[in-house]
């Protein structure tokens, strides 16, 4: 998938919403334990409820390793459920990754061959030949961690750049948006610092961002518009935890289409400035 | 496993090698394709005809993944089977991962409680909440990573940090050194940058290190104890293709513990100062 088939379907669904697939065993509806596989019922029943407002869905990888190979099973069937129903959907894997390589090969393999992973989460710390491997696959995305939302992120990528003015993560991005291009290299920015927004957009204007961190972590969806939007839009937000536990009876999927539909109506709003 | 166990295997086996499972099914002999699960029975004739020698199996987790469902029941199969064969060797999961605590929990549940894995390699980009999730479990190590063996650790991992004589990963040594103790935290420092090891045992002179990168990547045995060696011993030293890959025809198990042999009398001599 490339930026213009994004932008497209963002302009089309008047929304820039990725929901997360945090999909927790421990949290998911009790009536749904009794299926076969409730790890992907639960997703699926998500997913069609949902998908009118979204133009992306994002699995947070370690929810299904947590359930080892069945786990992994229940990724591969809803990662597939998704991209035939929905082609039109960016399908990101949450995963973090990095690795020398010779292994990052290994796992551009397995999401992007044996899974139809549209885009992979990677941690920039091992440097460009980590990141590459990934970069060879046509209309394959990766989104590199930036300035993350947890609490911590200030313990590295704050730190102060000797003869310069940047911090750490405006390094990693300097640097690594010479590794690919607007085509296939995005940015986590964490929405708890919406205000950082505005030094990221001075070094890659275009760049897409994948803003986690609006919902349970507390970021502002408006601040985020303001100070990371750009003419095409730019930006994907994430939602999980607010989205896929809203309710626990049977009618969760309801409720879930009912929170994501309000999401869409502030996102449609926020897009009237450029569309 | 305690410091102290890991140090009296050390002293046992006359040994500090970690041989790395980085197990790929194009590169398995031949023969082997036949069997039921080819993956697992290259790990289990490699690791029977080489646990005399090793104090550590390390698999790579990419590796697994990249065969799917089926690539993850692998990996639980040879992890079963190492902690019930050979219950004191330590067994470290190279995963490299990292990611908020919410996620990083599940992470941890994944290696440390459905497989027993001794170990983990975290990336510390994003900070303390990603990696004190794993410090919680008794008798179960993160291992950190420093400065690794690929060329591109120089894009980050060398940047210089203001107003300190620090680089990035100094910094991220000193930092974390206080989340856990010489008893649940390694760190990973490439064998190809075996003069920094000086730097590192300034800052840590007591933490275990794991040192990748020497053979295929090109670093040297001798000098990794010349700088990074304490009264403990304090290394662990990996070698994966030089060893597993060493021969593929019907013998490559045989030839895998000759070319293991070697290594620990070398490490033998080399252990014969602090022993």
């Amino acid at each position: 998938m490339n930026y213009n088939q994004i932008f497209e379907q963002i302009k089309k669904k008047q929304s820039f919403l990725c929901v997360g697939l945090d999909t927790d065993i421990n949290k998911i509806p009790q009536h749904l334990l009794d299926s076969n596989d409730p790890i992907f019922e639960f997703n699926k029943q998500i997913v069609d409820a949902t998908a009118q407002y979204v133009v992306a869905y994002k699995p947070n990888i370690a929810f299904y390793e947590a359930l080892g190979a069945k786990g992994w099973e229940s990724l591969e069937k809803i990662v597939e459920y998704i991209k035939n129903k929905y082609p039109e959907i960016f399908l990101i894997a949450d995963a973090k990754r990095g690795d020398i390589g010779n292994t990052s090969n290994m796992y551009a393999k397995a999401f992007f061959e044996n899974m139809k992973f549209d885009a992979i989460t990677l941690a920039p710390y091992m440097g460009e030949d980590s990141v590459s491997p990934f970069l060879v696959y046509k209309d394959k995305w990766v989104v590199l961690l930036a300035l993350t939302s947890n609490n911590s992120a200030k313990d590295f990528q704050l730190l102060d750049i000797k003869n310069s003015d940047n911090k750490l993560f405006h390094n990693v991005i300097e640097k690594s948006s010479s590794w690919g291009d607007n085509n296939n290299l995005m940015y986590v920015v964490g929405a708890t610092k919406a205000e950082k927004l505005q030094d990221v957009r001075k070094i890659i204007p275009d760049n897409f961002l994948l803003i986690p961190g609006v919902g349970a972590q507390g970021g502002s969806l408006e601040e985020v518009a303001k100070y990371g939007m750009n003419k095409k839009c730019g930006l994907l937000v994430n939602s999980s935890r607010g989205i896929i536990y809203a309710d626990s009876s049977k009618k969760f999927a309801e409720i879930a289409a009912v929170k994501t539909a309000e999401l869409q109506k502030k996102m449609k709003n926020l897009l009237a400035d450029i569309l």
